[in-house]
């Protein structure tokens, strides 16, 4: 079942290794089906080298397999959760790239400090807090989409398609599983720039708000005018 | 119409990805034709993987499309002022570059610490002032053309071909778009030594004028002894 | 003898070429051949670069040669040291790894940052005290593994696979030689990440425990539950 | 003539990109025929891709060209200087690689913080006063070579084969080209993982005499016992 959307979550995965943002198992991508609801996920811990479209597995909402004769990624529950909360996302990557973890281990948002970072998210990418030792010892993964929605009260998903777990690492997303990935790569950029931003100016400050709005709407909305017409 | 220069100017993009300098569509590089004065740039939102010498857009300087199927560059009208205040340049770079863009996004000028930098770029690399909301509002690309030109009253724009822009990125030019090319990765390879500089010494200063000058004008100008007698 | 063995050790070796872990003839790799105690080990000085099994070199724990042509690496008594004093050790990694490196000059231990670090080290990667002169002056590689020893005093080995020594670098283990460099590369990232995680916050904490806890747990002994139920 | 030479020296220019040590034409290498004194060279300002041995240039010990059709390296006069001076030296690099040029516009010494220096360098790598500005105005490249030299006043150039180039960037030497493009390497690593070494620790001190001695000795002199009995 859904052998063409198998191919693309397979591609998407392996497309993490090609952009630099995962090693060995470390981290996974999902896409949600539209029409029926189920989500293609990777399977845990599978290494990315001869992995193939086949190994994906398909699970619904609730976390029940429908297809797949390998287990489902751990994470999958925090995907789960997330897709039943926020019904306008299509794709979810998990990571542990570079500087979006060492930002995730700090404790920190990533502020928006220039117009790489307002052409994709609109503010400080947030970082949650941290889990308590209840929300760990039961229902982890799934306590770790739950705070990432509350790290979102008040903020439009689609308009900051990323989010950092403290202590741990990136989720982002997007429309579908191919533009969770680039989000997941621009994510990491931009920390990597905000980081070195800082070393340059311990002071440095985020861009005057208008000059982030500009970037940001003259990619996204009924105003863009950047790109061909099409989408990004 | 100016095949030729179409074919250079969509290798001098392409060469940006080569250089690491871009990942997917950020960045662009245009040429001014001297015969006809119009001028050669990459389409605008345009993955630099299969693009071809066709996807170049030609414009006049006012920016009215002479050919081309796709929309130009959104920072366009940029690149057109930048042309039309300086006819000396003859190509003009825009990229993300990790190193530079967290430069601008500090709001710092790049110091001249060195014979790296002296090599190409006759004094610090200026940042210019952040724009104002109504040169956001109105004009923005075009206003960041002339945010440039501030920074440079009283500065040669052929011996510093380079600037960055405050929260956004860096821009920098040459006679052609290969030099402009060539200038940008420089540029970043200087941001990047500048920024390990300070730290391995907070209190380090530029180097001295006289080997500043020594280092530029064995490269430049009329007493040049660096290379074979050819440019560069 | 042990032709098998010598293949996987060579390739172990030159995995530590393609993780980027080495230049030159910086580090070494060995495993303990379960059944006769004997030890393969990469030779000394030896460059990666057309290095073949039949270059190995097989000794006992007493570091007799028992087959080769060539001289084993000059570590060969740390790695002995170790294999006599940690049964449960199979394989042994030594590099330059460069943030691991750094981290064994600075003289620190690597804190436990995040759940990429939990999960597959248990508690901070410690790092030994400087050995002494007479400690350097006679039997100074058996004394490197003498300090590695004493730093996991009270420490499982098998749960913390990876010590620094102190000035000079990362030694790593495991049940074989490919889950040794399996680990010496999650150390080399877990220890740049961490160096990017003081950058941003001075005063970053280590995760709290019962998430350190969980990741570790969710991947390690009986109730594992992270991958497919074979071995990582 | 010396065409054998001019194989080894173009090789080892175009290893200098293979190491990543310089980017467009930035860096040469020289060997000197014990012989005839000759000394052969990488041609001024030429790229090296498409660079082949018949380009090198032959120069006597006073910059004569011997033979060539190219003018030699415009820093040929610091190359010629330090033959002058210091016969045990066979082969000379210059580069402007990243870390070691970082040392070198900060104005500082790289510190031998751990063993990967030791194993190379007996001591810090010193880095050169200023010049002055007569020095630079006059002779300013034969003067590169007459700060260096200064710089190991009471120093043995073979036991520490590297200099940092106030403001400018590093050289390195051995007995001959290979030798003095592998230290260029080391010294390139070694000052990266300096930085590190401080950014983790600022108050870093360089290790014991006494481990630093060991290392040194057991790769280097009469009692080495690193390596397979050759060199290095």
């Amino acid at each position: 079942m859904l052998e063409k959307l198998k191919e693309k979550v397979c591609q998407a995965n392996l497309d993490l290794v090609k952009y630099g943002l995962v090693i060995f198992t470390w981290g996974n991508v999902s896409e949600q089906d539209r029409a029926t609801g189920l989500v293609i996920i990777k399977p845990s811990g599978l290494n990315y080298e001869g992995m193939t479209p086949d190994d994906m597995v398909v699970v619904d909402l609730d976390g029940n397999v429908a297809e797949g004769k390998l287990k489902p990624s751990s994470d999958t529950p925090t995907h789960l959760e997330l897709y039943r909360r926020f019904p306008e996302m299509g794709g979810i990557v998990h990571t542990h790239s570079e500087n979006a973890t060492a930002f995730a281990q700090s404790g920190r948002a990533i502020p928006a400090y220039g117009t790489t970072h307002a052409d994709y998210f609109y503010g400080d990418i947030p970082c949650t807090r941290a889990l308590t030792e209840e929300e760990v010892k039961k229902d982890y993964e799934k306590n770790t989409g739950v705070v990432i929605a509350e790290a979102f009260s008040g903020i439009g998903v689609m308009s900051l398609p990323a989010c950092l777990v403290k202590n741990h690492g990136p989720f982002s997303w997007g429309k579908d599983s191919v533009e969770a990935v680039h989000n997941a790569v621009v994510l990491e950029q931009c920390a990597k720039m905000a980081r070195e931003t800082e070393m340059l100016n311990k002071n440095a400050v985020r861009a005057d708000q208008y000059i982030l709005d500009k970037h940001y709407y003259r990619k996204h909305g009924k105003n863009a005018y950047y790109g061909q017409g099409g989408n990004t």
